[in-house]
């Protein structure tokens, strides 16, 4: 029996341990030119590709599967390894799994990289049909909306006719609420986790700097790099400024307070003397390695002009829930200051004034925005008595 | 009568109004080789040159100096105007007048700009007597000890054997607090304003980000850039960080909510859809007229340094007080999370520990950090009478 060591925890490859073991990256190809895909800015975008993994088995009734939406810089890779020797195991692999609160004994997992994503879906890092290179900036603008109709399409190829739950956190989160609207008969229960209905102008102001911070770097060169040197510098700084929006003043205190960098003292110059600089380097040259700065500006540009107000509801949140029939679990952390409790609050009364059934919950964390990603017993043993009630109801 | 349309107010070049009226830019260089002044970072540096302005008369038994200390990007300007079609007066002009906050019948008042700035103080783009190219990298590291030791210079220089009053927000708060450490003598009072005695590790955090930025442009070119191109391009994203942390959620979403720019819909391409991308975009270009970015390196840099706890307590901020003898007035503001009120809270109680007559107050505004610069009745109104009362018990 092998042992990985995961983060805080151990996951063994027999059938009793708590990982999914070993996935594998699918692929979805549809929108088949001349049909494409009717996207919110103007025109059709086909073929289009969604990379995504499951976990678990469908039930013979189709009733158990459950969507978890990704954040900005995430993948379809959620749970489990790729390979034996893989240290590696997915974002949410904590909370996906056997006897975990996502429970894969019980529930089909799905998790697509999002479109306009560099990590095996359709983006502007992929092959522009019309050209002999990537599609740059000539990808057309996709919305939080158009990233949800196509995963509308790889959930429909997967003879799913209704989601028992749609779950995500920040951009994740915002998926979650656009399914609910989009497609209302199609999800019997909702999770939006540390998220909001619309960026407020401190939102955007972050990822404006960070987009500026690419866009500044010449190698960008108006998103056409691809066949030469890439904005690494440029990027490295915009995933610099989103990790500090991800932490919290509380956080970086206990993190790093102000230890400095493997030395006694002061070096008089421009090295990381304190540990929080080193981190962040560190952060930002990780980043690069993995990660396409166009996808990084549309898809910060998409969370901008996510507005639900605005699209479904002439101005009023109350509204644009209007036809959603989902049950929901809100969660909130204390200490996220990118998108406040007081937005979750927002949410939670919008759909409780359209009589829906709503749980809400301001989870006490210290680590920011970036809580939902952490492995705290808090969150998932809520998210586990959510689905576990939400799923007898269903089965009963 | 001529009158300048000043922010919100009027003046006129009366002897009746209530600008200090026409001022004028000089410079005092001491330090000449081959003494130079000592530095924290070692070694010495000279010659030193320190532009400041002087606003009111030094009275005969010059006891009614005031020293303004200013903050990162500030300079010497803090009063007045230049010329009689200027329409750009001093940073504080709300503030320094006859009959204002710090009333110019009254006090005599000083304001330098910081060495290590590049407003016409001594700094990385002033001339390297060794080379025959501005310093660049070459310049030595200076602290806020050493910026406080320079304006010590001019203040002897001027005469005045000592200051009624040293003021400042932010940085100029930091220098404040040097003041009343390595001269309790010299200082009668002192009110430093949105400040620390050392940056977090979130203010570090921005700090580094803005100084990556700056480093991530070719053209920065390791500081020598001074006879081709100006990283121009990173600097402004600098400044663009620096911005959001001068303001506040709650400022933001009054001065700029989801405001689109010009437009009524989204353009679906990168331009400034929201006031708020416009709006840092412009502080950004506007920044990189006026200021070098090595000096804003080096301030940053200074700023995050600075650690009177390390320096002069041995871990303890009651003991690096230990020597003062000055009156105090602290201010913070509600919305400032850049430095937190309980971070002037820990000023005050740590003086207040060491027996010193200290006044704190937490004033109600929602614009963030920057509200020491912003003319608001509540901190000019306390600063008057903190100013008024105490110089009346000296004059006594």
């Amino acid at each position: 029996m092998k042992t990985y060591k995961i983060r805080s925890q151990t996951i063994q490859d027999d059938p009793n341990a708590i990982s999914v073991g070993l996935v594998e990256k699918k692929y979805f190809t549809f929108a088949e030119p001349p049909h494409g895909m009717p996207i919110d800015s103007g025109g059709k975008l086909g073929p289009i590709t969604i990379a995504y993994e499951t976990y678990g088995r469908l039930g013979p009734e189709k009733n158990n599967a459950i969507l978890v939406c990704h954040a900005l810089s995430g993948d379809s890779h959620a749970a489990g390894v790729y390979h034996d020797d893989d240290s590696k195991p997915g974002w949410w692999d904590f909370m996906i799994g056997p006897g975990k609160g996502i429970d894969t004994h019980r529930f089909f997992v799905v998790c697509s990289n999002i479109l306009g994503s560099c990590m095996g879906s359709t983006g502007p890092s992929s092959p522009n049909p019309d050209e002999s290179k990537p599609f740059g900036l000539n990808f057309p603008f996709v919305t939080i909306g158009d990233m949800v109709r196509a995963q509308k399409a790889l959930i429909d190829h997967l003879g799913i006719k209704k989601l028992f739950c749609v779950i995500g956190g920040s951009i994740g989160g915002m998926q979650v609420l656009e399914w609910c609207i989009q497609y209302p008969e199609r999800v019997v229960s909702a999770i939006p986790i540390a998220t909001t209905t619309r960026h407020s102008a401190l939102s955007i102001a972050f990822n404006e700097v960070s987009r500026q911070a690419i866009m500044a770097d010449p190698n960008w060169n108006h998103g056409d790099y691809y066949a030469g040197t890439k904005p690494d510098a440029g990027l490295a700084v915009a995933r610099m400024i989103g990790h500090i929006t991800y932490l919290s003043d509380e956080s970086m205190r206990q993190k790093f307070g102000r230890r400095l960098q493997n030395k006694e003292d002061f070096s008089f110059n421009f090295d990381a003397d304190f540990q929080v600089e080193n981190y962040l380097r560190h952060q930002g040259k990780k980043f690069v390695d993995r990660f396409d700065a166009n996808s990084f500006l549309y898809i910060t540009k998409a969370a901008d002009y996510f507005d639900l107000k605005r699209q479904y509801g002439s101005g009023s949140l109350v509204k644009a829930f209007e036809k959603v029939k989902s049950r929901f679990l809100v969660i909130s952390f204390t200490s996220d200051w990118l998108y406040p409790t007081f937005q979750s609050r927002d949410i939670t009364q919008a759909l409780k004034k359209n009589g829906l059934d709503v749980s809400f919950c301001e989870i006490e964390a210290d680590c920011g925005h970036d809580a939902f990603l952490l492995p705290l017993n808090r969150q998932t043993d809520i998210i586990k008595g959510f689905l576990s009630s939400a799923y007898s109801e269903i089965s009963s």
